[in-house]
């Protein structure tokens, strides 16, 4: 390899991304130019020297991957696509317009980005899921993730190195683009690598202290990670934000800012001035170095599962039963892989795990990193289940976010809904999930009162193509219906319907039970009621529920869940124009310690209160 | 001091507690009896050694804090209650109950419980915002917050360790309770104290690595850690989970098992003979170490600003009046605090920093632990205003959930609302915020649209007792209200109003401005609508919208949110038993980069979308 005419080519590159970035933002009148500055020289090595991929293929599956986690230098990331021939002068002019694949932060719609990046200190996640998947698949790639030095304050960040080490991801190089200046300060550490490198050590990692605008130094750094062995590697790259341009490097105050139309030709010819030596195109006949041919199948295998063995009567958690139906899915489908946050015998991913350990990943108690990594496992052709008990979703909810704002289609199972867990009290109940979730794009949420539609429900959830939600029960709930019953995503059923019903009582999950007991007691009280159990929350069958809605005229929802966001408003808007009274019962109160069938009685979601509610309505 | 008296004294209260968190949880028939036996000589050294507090008197602002991260560790906290005397034996018995205020995990229903824990990793944040709070106070107390190992896997720890590092707060001191077993598993550092030690040295922690089970070495590591200066401490403490129970110890598959009835008397007896030296109470008076008289003045001060200055007409950005509102709170009461997350120039929180430099906290972009250091310091007298960007709180939901369970009045405020952000495209967009935070228990929810309601809101907001979300605008806004203006939590403003009126607009914050376009627009085609500016989501003014409903007997509501849990869910379930027809205008497509206008447009909730929903429905 002619070395010298390698440095010359790459910080002939760095210029031209750094004009490049100039330009793009500014065209754009917004944008983040300084940010672009300090990344550039680490982004050209990366493309140009480091990484090995098909620039002409990106469904290659042995291409090194590349996770801009610092997504506000996006338009470097562009620039380096236009060097490589995939965006031309034009495309990269249409930076942050409407329309455009050039987005503010990198989306998957630019195919050659594989999640959504702009929530900082998600990137790593992503990367170890990649990387995780490379090992778990026999593959060879490498994956880079390029952080910010600002966004290493995030937790999530730290999940991720503990795991990285913890399964010896040594696939895995990391950058720190230390410029020291966050958006309106100095970093905790400010520009002392050695701060950020004692914390990565500590973490397990290889760690490399360079200069991150030495061409050779980063060069030599990328070498040697890549000849690690057993422990992931963070190279720590000091920069200056702003780069080259006197005015704006190494000061506060200008993260984010575009520069005006009117500056730009002086800001150029001053890089000009400054890299004078690596303005012109070197003679260097640069080639990509191509991984291996791709020998992936890439085909999606329907799942379908043989009947659920379970008995009418039976009693039998739900949350058990996903646990089951995973575990059967497996069978069919190899890429198929269980994340789990250290609660796999609440949650029952543990009889996945059981079958396949290969398969299963504990993630440990760290919510965040865990839905990254499925994430990034996803985009590498993972199948990808992500269970825990529903209230420490939250944790995770920006990491869901931006998953859904990638298109991913995770399949997430939150345990433990509502007040039913009982004794534990509120900090384990799941009271927001329904609401959380059905606000991400696209998503699907589900909910199961029983076995035999918690098993369907996962399988339909394994071969759906948008990120979905189950929503699995802590206690024991009797089976009601029969293996051959049929289940859809946007379906209903409804299990009592009569002719002279005076309303209709729309549960799920655990209240769907006290709706049928409360049916039973009205029944004797010749109060006639019909009951629907609504297991697709979202999407909701508007068109089931209108019908049978307006036979009464008078609907009920009921819910263990909080009233907002829930299955009352979201039916509340479904039949907001069918001149239909709808009363919807939902948990009000701060829900405490007690007996399952006691908060159910205190939040007024049992079937007392549903009694009572069809009494005061129907009289 | 008789020190050999001590060290038996603190083995009997040791003793004493394993005992009673057997019968208590065994009592309750749930609970993490294994979790109490490995931290229990910590815990008696802590209470009856190390910390200086009045037993007597909750409310002493000098007070030492103790914070059980392990939340499921509650027996043992309320078993040391009861050794002070203000638990009965009865009330202990009545663990998990319902009504109980001893919950299965902590909340401060229980006097002497700051803050609610059981969602892992959380107290180590609120601990650092108690220590923070006493340093700007200038009070001498030391926070103490038990974690168990598991639970460092979790990232807004790390966040923690970091900023607790920053800000030198020698205040704080730390202990993990190195039990080795998680849920299910080893944890990743397994027995390796050295493992825990070298991380939270190289975040800059003094760290002291010893035996959990020997009270000489936990009064040590107490002692040497009050005179810690300028780095906060974390006491390494190696112990077995289910210390004593030979047939549990060190054993995995024991968390959250409490012992059935008839296994209790051997346990105790096994403990009793294990622990044979320690069961009598020895000859030792324990007197509390007590601390300052409290001298802290309680009373909450009423909050009135001056009239806000801003003219009709005027543009001015939400966020900016949220800045200058809080700066003018700053001067009538001393307890206002601002924490922001390294964005206070988007946020505006830097006009309070400039104003009030010594009572702003740059959290860094560390959104939990931000969250949580406000709840400790709420907890110690601060009145938290904490902002970032309105989608980042989304990092924080599960630090918001808990919050809401402690009833903590934190105020919230969330920046950078909806697609009118433009150019910086989804991942910076807060489009699920009111959807999240109208679900947290007693939450106020507001969004204004122009600079005088903000101003209003923000003074409603710091005199609130709950807690509390503003929504602000990036854009700039033209102000419509006049500086006299009234408003009201759980109130809105009708704008536009004629006997004419065929439907009612519904809009808040940006989209209030698309409503008045539409109506002028619609003027002139001679269709009159009532424009309504909900400046309260939550609560929802619904008597005032159901008597302007009925006018027309048609709503659209339209907002700059996706529909799951926002306002138009929340207009439906208000109006559901009115007979109005209600059509909801939101975010329904995923957003991307471009101009604001665009953007509005593309999700159709702009003014053209809301002309053409109206002529739709009138005609």
């Amino acid at each position: 390899m002619n070395k010298s005419g390698l440095v010359s080519f790459l910080r002939h590159i760095s210029y031209q991304l750094r004009v490049d970035s100039l330009e793009a933002t500014t065209q754009a009148g917004s944008g983040h130019p300084t940010s672009c500055l300090s990344a550039a020289d680490i982004v050209s090595t990366l493309f140009f020297y480091a990484m090995q991929f098909d620039p002409l293929d990106h469904t290659n599956s042995n291409n090194d991957r590349f996770i801009l986690s610092k997504g506000h230098a996006a338009p470097l990331l562009y620039s380096v696509w236009k060097e490589l021939g995939a965006v031309s002068e034009k495309e990269l002019m249409t930076l942050r317009k409407f329309g455009s694949n050039l987005e503010g932060h990198p989306v998957p719609k630019f195919k050659w980005v594989d999640a959504a990046t702009g929530s900082l200190g998600q990137g790593l996640s992503i990367g170890l899921g990649m990387a995780l998947r490379a090992k778990k698949t026999n593959r060879s790639f490498f994956t880079y993730v390029l952080m910010g030095d600002s966004e290493v304050a995030e937790g999530s960040v730290w999940e991720a190195a503990e795991l990285g080490a913890f399964y010896k991801l040594d696939n895995v190089i990391g950058f720190i683009d230390v410029n020291r200046l966050g958006q309106t300060t100095q970093t905790m550490e400010g520009e002392k690598l050695e701060e950020h490198a004692i914390k990565w050590k500590s973490f397990g990692w290889n760690t490399y202290s360079i200069n991150g605008h030495s061409i050779e130094e980063i060069v030599k750094a990328c070498d040697a990670a890549r000849k690690a062995n057993g422990r992931p590697t963070m190279i720590i790259a000091h920069t200056f934000k702003g780069y080259g341009l006197h005015e704006v490097q190494d000061k506060n105050g200008f993260h984010g800012k575009a520069f005006k139309k009117e500056e730009l030709p002086h800001l150029l010819q001053e890089l000009k001035t400054k890299f004078a030596g690596d303005v012109a195109k070197p003679d260097y006949s640069w080639k990509p170095k191509l991984p291996p041919k791709d020998n992936e199948r890439k085909e999606k295998k329907k799942i379908v599962l043989e009947k659920p063995i379970y008995k009418i009567g039976e009693m039998i958690a739900t949350r058990k039963a996903f646990g089951q139906a995973l575990a059967a899915s497996g069978k069919y489908n190899e890429n198929i892989m269980s994340f789990d946050a250290e609660v796999k015998n609440s949650t029952y991913a543990e009889i996945f795990e059981k079958a396949f350990p290969d398969r299963f990943v504990q993630c440990f108690v760290a919510e965040q990193n865990m839905v990254g990594m499925a994430v990034g496992a996803q985009t590498r052709g993972a199948v990808p289940f992500v269970s825990t008990f529903g209230c420490f979703f939250t944790r995770a909810f920006d990491q869901l976010r931006m998953a859904a704002i990638s298109q991913c289609p995770l399949r997430l199972v939150g345990s433990h809904a509502g007040v039913s867990i009982g004794e534990d009290g509120p900090s384990q109940m799941a009271l927001e999930d329904i609401a959380m979730m059905r606000t991400l794009p696209n998503s699907v949420v589900l909910y199961p009162c029983d076995a035999v539609s918690a098993w369907k429900l996962v399988e339909l959830q394994a071969n759906h193509e948008s990120i979905s939600y189950l929503r699995t029960t802590r206690g024991e709930t009797p089976v009601i219906y029969d293996a051959t019953a049929q289940f859809k995503i946007g379906g209903c059923t409804i299990l009592k319907e009569s002719d002279q019903d005076k309303a209709c009582v729309i549960a799920a999950g655990i209240t769907l039970f006290e709706a049928l007991k409360a049916y039973e007691v009205l029944k004797q009280e010749k109060i006639s009621v019909s009951v629907v159990d609504l297991y697709s929350i979202k999407p909701l069958a508007e068109d089931v529920l209108k019908k049978i809605a307006k036979k009464s005229g008078t609907v009920i929802t009921v819910e263990d869940h909080y009233a907002a966001g829930g299955i009352g408003e979201a039916v509340c808007h479904a039949l907001a124009n069918e001149n239909i009274n709808v009363e919807c019962l939902a948990v009000r109160k701060l829900s405490g310690s007690g007996k399952p069938q006691e908060l159910l009685h205190f939040e007024e979601i049992d079937a007392q209160a549903i009694e009572k509610m069809v009494k005061r309505l129907v009289k």
